[in-house]
């Protein structure tokens, strides 16, 4: 059978030494999508916890400055969130994962990620200093 | 043949009694994965109308005030919206759909919502008192 | 085979005469949809370039204009973003993709898009005057 679906997940494990950090996982990302073999279809690439976002933008340094600031302004840590009766001090973390989103959901066109010319694939950690997963599954034929 | 794709699509109807209304709906979606025999492949979880939004995170009720009160700062009600022309009031909804998110897209493995730990399925009301779908799609092998 | 999974991919080119503008694209991908021959599937509609959004709301003026509003309180344009020391001054545009997202998963119901009464699809350029691209690929069976 020519064209059966197929799929095929991995999962990525981060610790990130700081509270906050950003990371650059496009080749680990197309890495996958070149093993799974899959021509045609999509990846996604979902954070699994619920303190952390994976986007799509330029991998410019200047610009991931302007984010962490943009996100400071918009959704502080240190705030006294009502999330934070339950003895946790991440409350701005959550904030920032719903802002940015938790997952991206890319292309696969003939065999490799199908993205534009500046595209990259980053997983930003809000709440690091403990291990977190982050799900990718290839789908497609 | 094994491999053949199929999808499942069915459509939750919400109708809150108050203008803004979360609603939990991690058990119903898994239910129907469950129903649908897919076992590897999405969800598609899509809020069909433009007032509302999908989004994942904690079910803690303390992170849920938490966002309400953010989603105020951050595109208040009440305000003079030029949407109100229409005569509509409900222009602070639109952007708070438009902030969140309309959907979430949900990985099936091994026939089951493949989530991290605290990760739950959340519809979000910004405009109630009136009825509301949710399209819900399994789609997979 | 009755159900073979296949996918349709196309690229559609904009050029925006000014810096910011809107595009409504729900024809063109309904009908993409419907060349593709896909009964039952999702669409992706993806910006392939970092200064630019797709999303699901309403075709009504004044709440485009609400949404201009607001994209320029949060992600304001000719603030001195860092990413101005590369030489480009479109921070504020990448900031503007980021908070309404790159793309849009629709689903394919019985050959059409499954969209509510209001969904609308649009492209929201920041950063225009020059050639940029959509990607749009169906996948289904």
């Amino acid at each position: 059978m020519e064209n059966a679906p197929k799929s095929h997940t991995e999962y990525l494990w981060f610790d990130a030494p700081s509270r906050k950090m950003l990371f650059h996982i496009t080749p680990k990302i197309a890495e996958i999508v070149s093993k799974s073999g899959i021509g045609e279809g999509f990846v996604l690439v979902a954070a699994m916890h619920i303190t952390a976002a994976v986007w799509v933008n330029d991998n410019e340094s200047g610009l991931h400055n302007d984010i962490d600031d943009w996100l400071e302004t918009l959704a502080p840590f240190g705030k006294d969130y009502k999330h934070h009766a339950t003895g946790e001090d991440n409350g701005d973390a959550h904030l920032k994962a719903l802002l940015l989103g938790r997952q991206a959901l890319l292309p696969v066109t003939k065999g490799a990620l199908d993205l534009g010319p500046w595209e990259r694939v980053f997983y930003h950690e809000f709440d690091g200093k403990r291990k977190k997963r982050v799900l990718v599954k290839v789908f497609g034929y």
